[in-house]
């Protein structure tokens, strides 16, 4: 996926907001935000001046659905061209979320590499909560002068961010659909982020950031996906070089890592990935509808944890999937989510 | 684990071969088998003045079992000391593997970090495969005056040796007891191994080799056990230090790194890693009987690939366990062993 035209985020200057106009009487809006004062972070630090990228596109008066995937997500959720949008398999004019019957909503996570407010070259930045995500989707309905979304429909820290806000402003959305996010993370999941940052933070005191980030993306890339799709794709021989061997699997998940290096920031892959395993919200508390979709070939949001999340909720009901491509699943597999997608948010007739 | 009393292999010296006799009639045999000439490895490399650190306890005149586990067991199998032997849990005298029955036979493994000639320092090491392994326990055999193995036991690596040994050399062992192996590595654990072995060469070229195998070993563990366990362990809140919140299933990958990392070298570790994945034998070409035992919360193993492995073995029964142990379970579940081993090698009275 392309970044789509950046802002630059240190001249402080917020683009005029109307842009062009789509096909099929759509528009798109995009803007930036500025939080005025301190934002108050749940963790307790305070961050000064933040700002947060934004983007609504489709019919104009359409319900607004907020479009919120994986870390890795920004604003562009889909698009025309290949690689404009993060979700344009799943998500689009007739497509399993149709946005000629809705207007998609999405923004840059704070933390993330986008064009909210993130860490940049080395800096520190505060932890940061799937709470303070779903504050700053409430600073943005208002701004948008928008009462209540039609739905929050998140994958991943997508699906996170819309369990949060559900639980905090719940006379802000009528339902969300949750894809392979649970209330908290599995320790097994946290246990590969935690590889994933320690050699990332190892390479930075090296001087070498990058190179870790390249390392981290292809192990994560690792637990993306299912054994199932590795062995189908996989199972040929290495190519020997002199001082090793490079299996067909190592060259695949090496070359998405050095791939998506060139277009994140390693400061911003540490402070999302810690984003997801402080994750922790209180399902007891959640009287918003919520479907909930869990891939069983999942292996960082096992089926248990949904099935244990959808047991505490109040209004509530589990779809289970199969899919080779566990918990990428929802990028994917665009059939098997479209009768639960339509009946959330209507299909395209 | 610790190492049991270090031979020096630079030395050139072989210890006198009988040792002290130990309780219930057993005696221990350790030595150090040179190979004369080269010795031609399967992947084409020669391997000039090779050695084989070995050891062989158990009642005199008893039927010999050859115990091999993972790449980082050694000829050391049981003892009655805390941390010695690496399969003290399941084999020893009145155990799982009744050592009053049989005598066990073990070696360390070629290119490993024991006595057996392995990397040292930063050297160059041929690549290794299991069929080498199983090659040097022929030569033992020769050495020893062995004419036929009662069995071989083999967990993980060991029971990849087993079956490289079964295909080629059936005329000297009368069954094989395979744990958790299968004829060839399933991709996904290849690529979990792959980024173990990428972190480990990436912090060797900055001069932090065993920091690299530290967080190598971390990625390792959490491939051993299984998400049921962690779980169970590990669902607890983290740590939170200025820089970073450290997780309880952080705080133990690391630990066991750490501790890893004190005892073995990282070009050993590099070795037998790449050997697991270029591991590949014929089970159309193995015709001695084979008990295979497969555990379903296998992370590296799947039982799918037992199953596919059994299928296509000529004399063979599957016996499928489920441990939270995952690809561990052979250390720890005696209990479940039992009556499988019993079958093999005959229990204790």
């Amino acid at each position: 996926m392309a970044y789509p035209t950046r802002f630059d985020p240190d001249s402080g200057k917020t683009p005029a907001a109307p842009v062009a106009a789509v096909p099929s009487g759509s528009a798109v809006r995009e803007g930036i935000l500025e939080v005025p004062g301190e934002l108050a972070l749940h963790h307790g630090a305070m961050l000064d001046g933040a700002h947060v990228a934004w983007r609504l596109e489709g019919p104009a008066g359409a319900p607004v659905v907020a479009t919120l995937g994986g870390i890795s997500a920004h604003r562009r959720v889909y698009g025309t061209e290949p690689g404009e949008g993060w979700w344009s398999e799943i998500v689009g004019p007739g497509r399993t979320l149709d946005a000629n019957r809705v207007r998609i909503l999405s923004f840059d996570y704070l933390g993330g590499s986008g064009e909210t407010t993130g860490p940049r070259d080395d800096d520190a930045f505060p932890r940061i909560s799937t709470y303070d995500q779903a504050g700053l989707l409430l600073r943005l309905l208002n701004h948008l002068g928008l009462t209540s979304l039609h739905a929050i429909v998140g994958a991943s820290y997508g699906g996170m961010v819309a369990l949060a806000f559900a639980e905090q402003y719940p006379e802000r959305v009528a339902q969300i659909l949750v894809v392979s996010a649970a209330d908290r993370t599995h320790p097994m999941s946290t246990a590969w982020r935690s590889v994933e940052r320690r050699v990332l933070r190892f390479a930075a005191g090296c001087g070498k950031a990058a190179e870790g980030l390249e390392i981290a993306r292809a192990l994560a890339m690792a637990t993306y996906r299912s054994p199932e799709e590795f062995a189908a794709r996989f199972s040929g021989a290495p190519r020997i070089e002199r001082d090793a061997a490079v299996f067909p699997v190592e060259e695949y998940l090496f070359a998405r890592g050095a791939d998506y290096a060139t277009r994140h920031r390693p400061g911003a892959f540490l402070c999302l990935s810690e984003s997801i395993d402080l994750h922790q919200v209180d399902a007891g508390r959640i009287f918003v509808p919520v479907t909930a979709v869990a891939v069983r070939e999942d292996q960082l949001v096992p089926v248990t944890d949904m099935r244990r999340l959808v047991a505490r909720l109040a209004h509530a009901r589990l779809h289970e999937i199969s899919s080779v491509y566990g918990h990428d699943a929802f990028l994917k597999e665009a059939a098997q989510l479209q009768p639960i997608f339509a009946a959330v948010i209507g299909s395209a007739a």
